[in-house]
């Protein structure tokens, strides 16, 4: 099975300020938990208390987190985790740490990994900037990572620079050669996002990072697109409306009509709807309607999934079959 | 070989009516001349001349086009096809027709196909809302227009529904049975628009449609991301920086701030660079370089494309190959 960590108010943060309020950091992770997303990164932690919310993740931003059964996680950056009071951080209802590490950094982070696997959490170690290393290199240092027992190591084309040949190499170059679990974080400058991270799946990823819309730096992959692929194609549990409502009132008013338009293509390509059948949809808006985009996710919350005798898995929606 | 066939001018228009304007039109032409991208389609044709530049291809706006070697063409849907004046048209600068069909109507334009083949023209047909139809269906209808000598026959995903499996499997059944050049359309409301074409090209397409920007309904391939797919891949010779500057000059300043960050996301991940280097480049900016963009494309130019001894492709520039 393949889980989803969104990455929201971590990654997001990089391009958008808006993300640190922490009453709507708090709305996003309330549409996040409804979606079924299983791990949910709650910012960046640092010393820097003063800041709101996921800026700095301090321990009343933790404490206050809505109860729920999903997984929260937070990065710490190699300095910040040295500093880390982990057994405070453990009075949270945070449950994963992420440490990101630059290859060459690795060894600086082990004595911390020690401290939170005895404060009782899950462990991922993220090895950034993927692209700028050799294979070699790559699992050299995993193996390292590997060895203090880590729960995942996941690799992350940080500069958005790798392809899906590559990315399928690394993957399964590390399922053969360690026992963590693997996780994978994508990004899209050359709109490679969502193939990436199908090939890591393929090659034996169990965790995918996503963002809503694709907020991050340098763009990542949407939350909402990839929580569609593996609801489409592994009846993954994950709810799709919900991810569309935090979009539609938390992103999308803060980042222009681009995001509108985005997610409307976005539902109208997964329910292969064409000009005619778009150009029908916007007539017959009712006034119930707020708008086109609303009659969209009505129209998606009709999508059927279901497994056929043959446990193949399929799709079914008023329109989608109707083909000659 | 893998050519170009920019849209901008045609499926731009169903978005960004500023397109429609004349000398803007010219301006992007200009631009792709530069670029070398060999087929460039002009605009929708149609009955209604009095509507400027692209939006009606009127006689006096195809007359005035820059003269190229570059291949002009125009797309006629099946309704205005009927009603052409293939002579008249043949009087312009356009070499290429392409006529959009839906499978079901495919009979409707055969007449038109022979008026316009008389008249001089290479022909395209695109056979449009490809996912809504059984490979079956595809291939029964693409053999109907392979019977009457066409040069090229496109598979266009309208819907921006099918994923890379499929794309595979319509275009390398094609290959098998058409004898015409296959061309693909990809739409990316599934992030899918790169890996289908490149899926396409894979299984023998020859000729992909792409956008400046990826403008376009349901939004397209970004001509400038998968020309530099092809630069690096192929040693092609597009050239990226007039694709880039036609972005910078004709469609950021209509679309807003999301296309320069669209736009400086894809050149960073070209150059693989990280937060650090792009942090750097932003402090270093000099007063003769107006934005972090121009910097980013001033890396792009050192860029040095190459064969090696054993004939394999390489990319070099001063910062990709500073790995550990």
């Amino acid at each position: 099975m393949v889980d989803l960590l969104d990455v929201t108010l971590r990654d997001g943060l990089y391009v958008a300020e808006y993300l640190a309020d922490e009453k709507r950091a708090y709305s996003i992770i309330k549409h996040l938990i409804q979606a079924e997303i299983k791990f949910i990164e709650v910012g960046y932690w640092n010393n820097k208390k003063e800041r709101p919310g996921p800026s700095s993740c301090n321990i009343e931003y933790l404490r206050n987190l809505p109860e729920n059964q999903n997984i929260y996680c937070v990065m710490l950056q190699e300095k910040q985790a040295l500093s880390a009071n982990f057994s405070e951080l453990a009075s949270t209802q945070v449950k994963m740490l992420r440490f990101s590490s630059m290859l060459s950094n690795i060894k600086i982070i082990e004595p911390c990994i020690y401290r939170a696997k005895e404060a009782g959490f899950k462990i991922s170690v993220n090895l950034i900037r993927a692209s700028e290393h050799s294979l070699e290199e790559i699992i050299k240092v995993a193996k390292i990572a590997d060895s203090w027992g880590v729960d995942w190591i996941y690799i992350a084309d940080s500069n958005g620079a790798l392809i899906s040949e590559q990315v399928y190499k690394i993957i399964s170059s590390l399922r053969d050669n360690i026992m963590a679990n693997i996780g994978f974080h994508a990004h899209n400058g050359l709109g490679f996002a969502l193939s990436n991270a199908l090939e890591a799946i393929k090659a034996g990823a169990s965790l995918i990072d996503a963002s809503i819309c694709g907020i991050g730096k340098g763009s990542n992959l949407p939350t909402e697109l990839i929580g569609m692929f593996l609801k489409t194609k592994f009846l993954s549990d994950i709810e799709i409306i919900p991810i569309l409502n935090a979009a539609y009132e938390e992103i999308y008013p803060n980042e222009g009509a681009y995001i509108l338009t985005q997610l409307e293509n976005l539902c109208a390509s997964i329910l292969n709807y064409n000009l005619d059948n778009i150009l029908f949809l916007k007539k017959h808006i009712d006034m119930s309607n707020k708008s086109f985009f609303m009659k969209l996710m009505d129209e998606i919350k009709k999508v059927h999934y279901y497994k056929n005798s043959n446990q193949k898995i399929g799709v079914e929606n008023e329109r989608l079959y109707k083909k000659a």
